[in-house]
């Protein structure tokens, strides 16, 4: 962050939220504050990721940071788990898959096409990761179509497959990890962007400091999304809007706010490679590790969680995928294939927020 | 056209099927020379196009066919708005898009196929064409499965969410527009064929007769084509056939033939992309402007129409569109290509037939 | 087979299976000895293949094994016919479509993959294949969503149906035939493998000694899988498994012996593009030839057999081809994209077990 009043915007904002937490402001007024502080870390979090990125190369940059950027839906998602809130966890879940599939990387794709006529990056990342979307979808819809409405299906069956499922899914995302970053990091890992780096620019700060940097925004991502998803539905319920709303699209902005600063400062430095991994790779990490982990989490509190989405659900996470990856397939990007992506959110957000 | 009997046959059938239609003849009768008269139109109008497209790049020309070959379907759609009969539009919307994507495609790499081993397109256009693919069968698919059969949802909101897809779409489609035409012009727009012209055939016409020919020959297969719908139902119910199947395959494709000979006189001469351009892009323009600016035009009438289609319809328009894509993604076709695409709308219209 | 002890042992165990089925030994017992002798068949099987493949070229090769392969399944679904157990046969014909696309292709390109870090084939092919894919989905969904359930369709509709869908799949698999192995043989069939096949190596057996090898082999794995079916029902009660799943799975996993063997060989020959051949090929030749032919046998037994499949089923079927076809479109394979089929095959197979 070059501006001088970057620093002292984020820290009084900071300290605003917290003030406003603990002292007991009005809930629509901490939802503002954090709000506001929300998106200065966010922006923090942007720049340290492009940093330790350009330290780590991208894959493994854009990796880190769609772990860092879980970490909130994670931690929400464990507390939910907890309460036994399953519809909640569920659209939750669904609404960060959407969110990154579609609206993260829709801006991306959109805000880098408008600088830049086309965008490239490695056709063989994009084939991989559209077949590992088809898995996602796969895992989540096979067992709602045999076991949903299902009558000679015990609720003990139905865990036991869910807890199957949930295994070879977290065996195959480890798998993944294995062969991107181990067996064929040269294939995948180098010249992510098809475009040649012309800029070469100086980081701004030095590895160490990156790496503090994108904890500690990590860190303040998550309290001040969490104090955000305690207020948010007094907010909603003000406004008259549903729960399944608030939880796919509000709370799945929100908790994405990390990954949609970064992936866009990395589509507009022409570094579509990178912010395609965060958009993409965050939305595969929710579905083939979060997801899965709540499952065994949900066991821990003797309240087991099945993976059983509703067809409303289903329908959301499959189309998105779908024109993910039919666009996303050739490894070349432009502005109007993301506004494809933000069509279909829109059209998404429409039918969620009358249902 | 070459052929000296062409105009004077042409002008002949048009005299009779006036004479037949306004001087009272039997509806049999009607039918037969509205259908001879529309053919000499529809193969004055891929004459017309064909030189259009000569003098407007293939592109250009190419959307300029597909709309004036869409002229037809819209005025009779505007039609059956306007009588309330909704059933019978979005059957005729299915089977124009199926139409379209099969028999129109299909027969256009079949007989191109035929006479050259491979055509080559701009791969580029066919990985755009199967996005707007998908986005059209989500536009039509989601609001289906969120809002038919809901309990909760007043018909009030269904007509709200339809308004608001209707305009997205049609936002989508002047985007596309503003992509292909203006900002993405150089990459979509030359050399779509990836087969080098060869032959470079002088045009037929002048540039200003070209456009003539091209309105007059569109208006007039208009008018046939209205006769055409007029008498079907007499001609359909003395046959025992089913409203279902006459909407969306019998009107769809007397209402197609100007693409159909288009298409196929431009896969002829190996200009496949132009015939592609055509096939898809007809049916583009039929799922993202005709049905939703019918929509809009319901409105007027004070009678509004949703967009919510049949499940069948939606699985005619799914599965055509998925082997579409499927086929032209690769921006390469052969003869059998064509064949698949006819095999599937056999397929469909055998199950239409019977339903 | 190089190893001195494979003739013996392939005898010996054969010679032990027949007298445990003809001197009436335990069905358990049956059960083994069929099982012990089928590996050592459809190992001679696979290298005999491998020897004809030399000769014949590799896509002709690959469509021989297929046809081979596929003698058993057809043998044992016509017995099945006969006695009218139609949701067996669909059952085994579900079960053998998703065994070859997602085990035996699975298994070959994991195998393939820790040897090789990429291989390659036609990318052509694959996108042919991918298409002929789609059409056996939209062949088999079509029906069913429009028919199954449906009131005012009679029976005879059903069958009328049926057969002609039936008729047009038939043709559809002969046209691909004669575009694959005549017009379009040369663009399909050579260098079918992308990588220089750098081993060259001799066949161990001359032409004619193959060809017969391949006729016996086949012979003999058709024999013992039926021995093996006729016990294998008594074993899964045993076992108390249901009939879905031994039809889908356990007879399919047997019935499939044979191009296991032979894909797995040639994978780790890096003829990967051969093993893709024999794996998609004998899906395809199921769904567009074996399927559609009981439809026609079926008629001869007075006892006629409808395309009409469960929603399980068809979401079993349909996945398959997705998740492979959207893994083999590029043309480039490694042991990640064997691993992703196999996770979808044991999802299925979880699921299948419990409803």
């Amino acid at each position: 962050m070059n501006q001088k009043w970057f620093y002292p915007a984020l820290i009084l904002s900071t300290i605003a939220s917290a003030a406003a937490k603990f002292l007991g402001g009005g809930q629509s007024l901490q939802f503002a504050l954090a709000c506001l502080s929300l998106l200065f870390w966010a922006g923090l979090l942007g720049k340290a990721t492009e940093n330790v990125a350009h330290y780590a190369g991208e894959r493994l940059g854009g990796l880190l940071n769609a772990t860092f950027g879980n970490a909130a839906e994670l931690i929400i998602a464990i507390f939910l788990v907890k309460e036994g809130l399953f519809d909640m966890v569920k659209a939750s879940i669904t609404g960060s898959i959407i969110g990154n599939l579609l609206l993260v990387l829709g801006l991306s794709l959109f805000v880098g096409g408008l600088k830049f006529k086309i965008q490239n990056f490695n056709p063989l990342l994009a084939g991989h990761n559209a077949s590992l979307m088809m898995l996602a979808v796969i895992a989540l819809v096979v067992p709602a179509v045999f076991l949903r409405d299902h009558k000679t299906v015990s609720p003990s069956e139905v865990e036991t497959v869910s807890i199957i499922i949930a295994s070879v899914l977290i065996i195959g995302y480890f798998l993944w990890l294995c062969f991107s970053l181990i067996t064929h990091k040269k294939e995948l890992g180098e010249s992510i962007d098809g475009a040649p780096n012309t800029q070469h620019e100086e980081p701004d700060y030095s590895k160490g400091m990156s790496i503090l940097l994108l904890v500690v925004s990590t860190v303040f991502v998550a309290i001040q999304s969490e104090w955000l998803v305690h207020t948010v539905e007094h907010v909603a319920k003000s406004l008259g809007w549903s729960e399944l709303f608030v939880g796919a699209f509000l709370i799945a902005i929100i908790g994405n706010a990390a990954e949609h600063s970064a992936a866009i400062f990395l589509a507009m430095k022409n570094r579509i490679g990178a912010a395609v991994e965060i958009a993409i790779g965050s939305s595969l990490q929710i579905a083939l590790f979060v997801a899965p982990a709540l499952v065994f989490i949900s066991l821990l509190f003797n309240n087991p969680m099945d993976l059983i989405f509703t067809p409303y659900e289903l329908t959301a996470i499959g189309v998105s995928a779908i024109i993910a990856s039919s666009i996303s397939r050739d490894g070349s990007t432009n502005w109007y294939e993301g506004t494809l992506l933000l069509i279909v959110y829109i059209i998404l957000g429409t039918v969620f927020f009358v249902v």
